[in-house]
């Protein structure tokens, strides 16, 4: 097998491998003038360049920073229509209410999703993704939620794995419960346990179910039900909580040992506890705080009791239009009170564990050779940077990932 | 004269041409369908595509929004060293204080400034220039002052006038009057008046000079004075004010009809009074809202008063790491609650008037031919993204801008 010496590393800068929490967050280990042995798509070595190992290829990467790829663990990236005009008109102060009423707001999102064939989807799907992957993101999660009807959110995860055979990423699946029928609610989540789910498993066309638990959402005792179907049929678990209530979706998700539980804007010192006891990673989504000016996560709470938070782009056309894994980062930073290598820890390893992988994240033998190079000699310019890309190149087990939108 | 038509104009969407004040802000032009004829760098026509007038040579655009190029009124895009260790330092809760102390803060960058020569200032400013072009700005303000030494400050300026000869866009220079010096004030600010900004207007390196007037920089009387030798040399002037405390800057630059007031983050009803009853535009800085977790300028209450307002990156490498124009924008909307139409007005013909221009800015005869193309075929977009690029070209003086970075 051929093996690949990358060299040319001023500085290579990572976290542990695996999920890291509390203090362990800002723990990097960073190596000046370093070199990385790839063979076969995974890291073999690494370490100081006088002591690396000879190799068939070696590729100069020219004297800059290399950290690991980043994980984008929350995304909506499949939907069709736009809500370019619910954003004028919220920005304009009318009510959301009044947006709806309207015909505009996710509602919209969804008949126009629904309405979409699958190759439809992948088109407009396509050149976020690439977006996503120009920005650092070489693991992307994307969730369905917008079909409503089982057929639309079949269509939604075929789009997904459509996707996955063209593009040089990792795609990770999960089926969303995203928004209850206007009647008939308690036999649609019964459909969702007894069908979707079972269905979604059979094709192999999620990783992972989530639901959204809030007042004007799920329920959580609805959340439970389908989190049980979800374990029975072998399927991960994770939740979109605490966005505007805390009505213990949180706490649940703890208990049934859930992936992830995302948002958390609304968390208090309960949910952070439960958080801190949990393997549960905590995600927040800055792109959210900034989009729609709420308030954000209190991630700093989260990591002094000890949880495992993770940052996500949260992309989808109503509350986050974040097309960057990297400014994601960056956000974390100015609006979650993250350090600089929190976010870093917070956009790989632990974004890795929020999708219930450990191969990733971190540069160390064994894990995939995804990774970044950055146009600066200083792994800081990620996290420092507002409006341009510091991503130079993206590669993907090994390989240079090409952009070709 | 060759003339060029521009057809393929899905959307073509301006400002009227000049500086736009309160409810003015949100009356653009949306003409659907539309083309646009160059003759010399310069607009001569513009209507719908139907009406055109026949031209030598036709460029279609393919079916996407045109809006006018992007002015960026505020930078300090001249820098040397970093303040990487500064940010990570600030965001682990260090105070300001300790990080001057240990050699960091403004004053390591004057240091680095100061020490560098010009092409070193040109070669580090390029790549800035470069990502602000891409980011939509053709008109970009650059300013001195980190050079507080009167040769490193004319060595700034000639750095962008060295610039301005080879990138294609319009670089337009301002002598910042930065900080003071720890002693020999009032003999620094008469030098300032009577050696720096002569010689500066002599030579033609600055089109305005600037002030930062905030209790730790200079006085009210201190910028008086400054202000009555650019005003005697010839140059206009702009002020940096009420950035912390409003201490009377934005009353006096209103009264001496500067060209604008930037920052404004702690204007009162007084200071909003004052803009609105003068000609002097009132440009808001979102990048640092966001850099630093700073309350944001009083946008919505400058507006409604009736006032002319702009939006610039503030690009610098303390408070305002941002490199792009299309992010300010889109900032100016979350941050400063401006609606989309009043965004694009302020990053267009009132940027420009903060500059003194009145031939750009607007898509109408008799304007530079600068403007954009995005992805998309509705404007809108240019405000709405976050983390990537809505801008597919960039057009200058009628031909298309070129990245060669
Ligand atoms: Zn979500
Ligand atoms: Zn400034």
């Amino acid at each position: 097998m051929s093996a690949t010496l990358f060299i040319g590393i001023a500085q290579l800068v990572t976290p542990g491998a695996g999920p890291q929490r509390g203090a362990a967050m800002r723990a990097l280990t960073v190596t000046e003038n370093a070199a990385l042995l790839v063979q076969d798509g995974v890291i073999a070595w690494v370490g100081a360049a006088q002591d690396a190992p000879a190799a068939s290829t070696t590729h100069d990467l020219g004297g800059v920073a290399v950290v690991p790829g980043l994980v984008d663990p929350h995304t909506h990236a499949v939907w069709a229509g736009d809500r370019l005009a619910d954003f004028e008109a919220r920005v304009n102060g009318v009510p959301y209410e009044q947006i709806l009423a309207r015909g505009g707001g996710i509602r919209s999102t969804m008949r126009a999703t629904a309405s979409a064939r699958v190759d439809e989807l992948v088109a407009l799907a396509r050149p976020r993704l690439h977006a996503l992957a120009r920005s650092g993101a070489t693991t992307v999660e994307v969730k369905s939620g917008y079909g409503l009807a089982f057929d639309a959110e079949l269509r939604m995860l075929q789009a997904t794995r459509a996707l996955q055979a063209e593009v040089n990423l990792t795609l990770v699946p999960t089926l969303l419960i995203h928004v209850p029928p206007t009647e008939g609610r308690d036999e649609y989540v019964r459909g969702v346990c007894e069908a979707l789910i079972p269905q979604a498993a059979r094709a192999g066309l999620a990783s992972a179910v989530d639901v959204f638990c809030e007042r004007e959402a799920f329920t959580v005792e609805e959340t439970r039900r389908i989190f049980e179907a979800a374990r029975t049929h072998g399927l991960r678990t994770k939740l979109h909580a605490d966005q505007f209530h805390a009505i213990g979706g949180t706490e649940l998700a703890c208990e049934l040992g859930a992936l992830s539980v995302d948002h958390l804007e609304a968390s208090g010192d309960a949910q952070v506890a439960a958080l801190a006891n949990a393997a549960t990673v905590a995600t927040v989504l800055p792109g959210v705080t900034l989009h729609l000016g709420l308030p954000a996560a209190p991630a700093r709470p989260l990591i002094e009791a000890g949880a495992c938070v993770a940052v996500g782009t949260d992309l989808n056309p109503g509350s986050s239009p974040t097309f960057s894994a990297q400014l994601a980062l960056a956000l974390g930073v100015r609006l979650n009170g993250l350090t600089p290598a929190e976010a870093l820890t917070a956009c790989t390893v632990n974004a890795a564990a929020a999708l219930g992988l450990t191969d990733r994240g971190a540069l160390a033998p064994g894990q995939r050779a995804d990774f970044l190079t950055l146009h600066s000699r200083d792994w800081r310019d990620l996290a420092y940077t507002l409006g341009a890309n510091p991503v130079r190149d993206v590669f993907v087990a090994g390989q240079p990932w090409k952009d070709n939108a």
